[in-house]
C-alpha cells in the first residue's frame, strides 16, 4: 500500500470539505422566507430586502453561492477581495488589497461603509466574513493618513509586540474594526463566517468587524507605554489616542449590536473531521489530536514525530496502523533565503526525525494551496523520499538551515500542488503509522 | 481535587519505580548459582569468581544493592563516580569527573582497564552502566593527551557538528569507548543498564563502553572535512587517525564481545508505564504519549497543549478527565542569564499557551532531581500559578526571554524540590486535562 497517497487522499477530502461553495451549500437553507443556518431559523419578510456583503480570501466564492441560494431575493450588496472578479447580480465585488492595506482598501472601505449605512431597520444582511479582511477592509479613524497607521504598525512589529497587543493598538485606530462596521447598520445581519484562525475567536478573525471589542484606549496607553512607544508613534495616532482616552470620541464597542448574529460555518475543526471520516473510509483507524497547533513549525514535527516512533514501539497511544490528524497553523523563523513554507518546512523536519523509519509517513498542507514563500500547498513525506534524497544527495540539515524546503521536496518530487483553493481553515498535518 | 497534588503523586511514583535499588531488585535474582536477570538465566558454577563493575551516575547506588543480592559471591571489583561514597565491600569505588573528564577520569580509568584486564576465562563480571559514564570513563589513546582531546570537542561543537558525529570522532580517538572496554576483558559479563538516551540506542548509552560500534575512522576523516577541521585538530589526534585509516591501530570492535550480554533494567518507559499505573490508581484514565520527546523545551510545551485544548474542546483524542504522559529529554537554547532547566521552562511556556484556562495542569520534571541550572527537579502549573503570577505582577514572556523559569516558580511556590534522586532516565511531563 502506498500510503503517500493514501495520505494525499485524505488531504484532498479535508480540503474539499471547507472549499467556500460547499459550506455554504451544507450550512444555508432558503425556502423564500425561512432563512436556515445551521440549525438557526431567520423569518425574513417577503418585503424586506435582502443585502450580501462581504471581505476577505472566500469572500467572492461564497457570494456567488448564496446568490444562487436566495437568487432574486438580493437586493443588492458589496464584496471586498483582493482578487476581484466580476460583479456576482446587483452585488458589487470590489478590489482591495493583501496583505498590507493601500488606498485600494480606503476606497472600497468607504463604498462599503456608505452602503451599509444605507440600510434601514427593515432591511436584512449577510455579512460573509473570512481570512484577510484585516487589510482588506480598513479605514483610520481622521486625521490618521495611512501612513501614519503602517509606521505605527511598523514601530509595534520592531519593538517586539505581540500579536494581540498589536490588534488592540489597530482596533483602536480603526473606523470598521472591533465591532465599528457592525455599528454603521440599522439592518438585521447575520455574519458567516469562515475561520482562519486558531481557536476561531471572533474578537480576532477578520479584526471583529462585526464583533465587539473587551479593549479599551487605555489598554492601548499601556501598550505603547510597555514598548517605549508613546513619543514615537505619529502625531495624529497620538491625537486619536488622546481623544479616546478622554471620551471625545466613542470607544470600540463593548457589546455585540445585537441585530447581529454570528454563525461559525467552517474552521480547521471542520477539515480535521472529514480528514478522520475520509481515513476511516480507507480502512484506517484515525483520531482528530489537535486542531489547535502551532509554535515553531521544525519544533511541532519533533514532537508529532515523537509520538509516532512511540506507536511504533510500544502501541502506546494507540495500535498502528493508525493515522494521526493535526490541524492549526505553526509559524517559520526565517533565517535563510530559500522558497518554502511552514507546512514544508514541518515535513523536512520530520524527515531529519524519522529519516530511513519505513513505518512512518507525515503530510503538512495549507488549506489555502499556497504554503509560504512557494506555489506548493505543502508536501508528503516517507521513507522514499529519504532514499531519495539520498541518492541526490540533498543534505537536510542544509536546506532546513535555508528555509529551502520548497527545492528539497521539488526535487524529490514530493509537493502537493493544488493552487490557490479560496478558502483558508489553516493547515492540516497526518501522519500515518503503518507497517 | 487539587490536581496539582495528583499531578506531584503521579510523577513521585514514576521516580521510585526508577531509582537504581527498586530496578536491581526488580531485575536481578539471585539463588547461589542461578543468577536471573528479567528473563534470562545465567549459571555461575561455585568456582567461579563475580567482579563488579560500573560506572555513572546510578552506578554505586546500584552496586549497593547488587552486593546485598550476591554478597559473598563476590570477588572483587570497581565502580567509578563523581560522587564516590565508601567502597561496598571488596567493590572499590573510585573518584571520577563530571561533565567533563579531566585527570582524575583518566586515572581512575586507567584502574578500571586494569582490573578488567586481570580476569580469565572462568570469572563472571556484571557492569552497571548508567548516564554520565562518557565523561566519567575515558582515556585517549596516545599520545593524545587530555588537552588535545578537549580541544578537539571544542572545535566540533563550535563548528556545529551533531551530537552523533562528535562521538563517532571521540570514540575514534579512546582506548574505552566504543566497545573497546569490553574488549578488554577475558571474563563473561553481563552489562546492566540504566537508560538515560531518548530511544535506548546501546551504541550511544555511556558511549557504548562495552557495546559494539558501527563507525569508522574513515567516517571521521569525512566529518572532520565536512566542518574543514582536518588542518585545526592537534598534531596528536591527527595522528592516530591516521594510523586508524591505514590500519596501523585497529579499529573499534563491529561486533559485540560475544562474552558479553547487554540487560536494559530501566528507561524512560519504566516510568511511564509507572505514571501510567498510578493515574489508574488515582482514578484518571491516562495514555502514554511518548518516552522520546525532544525538540525545544517551549516549542515542546506548545505541541502539548495544543493537545490539551482539544481534549477539553472536542473531547479528541481523548475524553477528559484524562492523565496525558510524555517522557524523553527537552533542550533549551541558552539566550538569557537566569537560572532554570528544561523542565521549568517547559512548564513557563505552557503557562504562556494555556494561561487562566481553569481545566489544565501540567507538571514536568527530570527524574535526576537536577533540573538545569537549578536546585529543583522540576515544576507543576495550573490556573492557581497563572492567578499567582499575575498578583505577583510577573511577566511570564520576560521570565521566557531571560531564561529563568526557576525564579518564576520559585515565587509562585510551584517548584518540586527532590535533591538528587541517585538516577536517570531523562524526564517525565504529565499533562492532566479536568474539569
Amino acid at each position: 500500500m502506498n500510503y503517500k497517497n493514501t495520505a494525499r487522499e485524505i488531504f484532498n477530502a479535508a480540503l474539499q470539505a471547507v472549499l467556500p461553495a460547499q459550506l455554504i451549500n451544507e450550512s444555508v437553507r432558503f425556502d423564500g422566507q425561512l432563512l436556515r443556518i445551521q440549525d438557526h431559523e431567520y423569518l425574513i419578510p417577503a418585503q424586506s430586502r435582502i443585502f450580501i456583503f462581504g471581505s476577505g480570501k472566500a469572500s467572492v466564492a461564497m457570494a456567488n453561492v448564496l446568490y444562487q441560494i436566495l437568487s432574486d431575493r438580493i437586493a443588492g450588496g458589496m464584496v471586498l477581495a483582493s482578487n476581484p472578479g466580476r460583479d456576482i447580480g446587483p452585488i458589487r465585488v470590489l478590489e482591495s488589497s493583501h496583505p498590507v492595506p493601500t488606498q485600494k482598501t480606503l476606497d472600497a472601505t468607504n463604498q462599503l461603509i456608505v452602503a451599509m449605512s444605507e440600510l434601514n431597520n427593515n432591511d436584512f444582511f449577510v455579512y460573509l466574513l473570512s481570512g484577510g479582511s484585516s487589510s482588506i477592509v480598513e479605514k483610520p479613524i481622521l486625521p490618521i493618513a495611512l501612513d501614519d497607521f503602517q509606521q505605527t504598525t511598523s514601530l509595534l512589529l520592531r519593538s517586539g509586540a505581540r500579536i494581540d497587543e498589536m490588534n488592540v493598538v489597530r482596533k483602536h485606530l480603526s473606523m470598521v474594526k472591533g465591532g465599528r462596521l457592525g455599528q454603521l447598520s440599522r439592518g438585521t445581519g447575520l455574519v458567516l463566517v469562515l475561520s482562519d484562525v486558531i481557536g476561531d475567536d471572533l474578537s480576532t478573525i477578520g479584526s471583529a468587524l462585526l464583533y465587539k471589542d473587551d479593549s479599551t484606549y487605555q489598554d492601548v496607553v499601556t501598550i505603547l507605554n510597555k514598548y517605549n512607544l508613546m513619543h514615537d508613534v505619529p502625531a495624529n495616532v497620538l491625537a486619536v489616542i488622546n481623544q479616546g482616552v478622554t471620551r471625545q470620541i466613542p470607544e470600540t464597542p463593548k457589546t455585540t449590536n445585537s441585530n447581529i448574529a454570528h454563525h461559525m460555518i467552517g474552521n480547521n475543526y471542520t477539515a480535521l473531521v472529514r480528514a478522520q471520516e475520509k481515513a476511516n473510509q480507507l480502512g484506517l483507524q484515525a483520531h482528530i489530536m489537535t486542531s489547535r497547533l502551532d509554535g515553531e513549525a521544525r519544533e511541532a514535527a519533533k514532537a508529532i514525530i515523537a509520538i509516532g516512533k512511540e506507536i511504533h514501539l510500544s502501541g502506546n497511544p494507540f495500535s498502528p496502523p493508525v493515522c494521526l490528524i493535526f490541524g492549526g497553523e505553526t509559524t517559520v523563523t526565517v533565517r535563510g533565503n530559500g522558497q518554502g513554507g511552514r507546512n514544508q518546512e514541518l515535513c523536512l523536519s520530520a524527515l531529519n526525525a524519522f529519516r530511513a523509519m519505513p513505518y512512518i509517513t507525515v503530510l503538512s498542507a495549507g488549506t489555502d494551496g499556497i504554503d509560504g514563500q512557494s506555489d506548493a500547498a505543502g508536501t508528503v513525506v516517507d521513507c522514499e523520499t529519504f532514499r531519495k534524497a539520498k541518492e541526490l544527495q540533498l543534505n537536510i540539515d542544509g536546506y532546513l538551515s535555508a528555509n529551502d524546503s520548497y527545492n528539497f521536496f521539488k526535487k524529490t518530487n514530493d509537493l502537493i500542488m493544488t493552487g490557490a483553493t479560496g478558502t483558508n481553515v489553516g493547515d492540516v498535518t497526518l501522519m500515518i503509522i503503518h507497517e
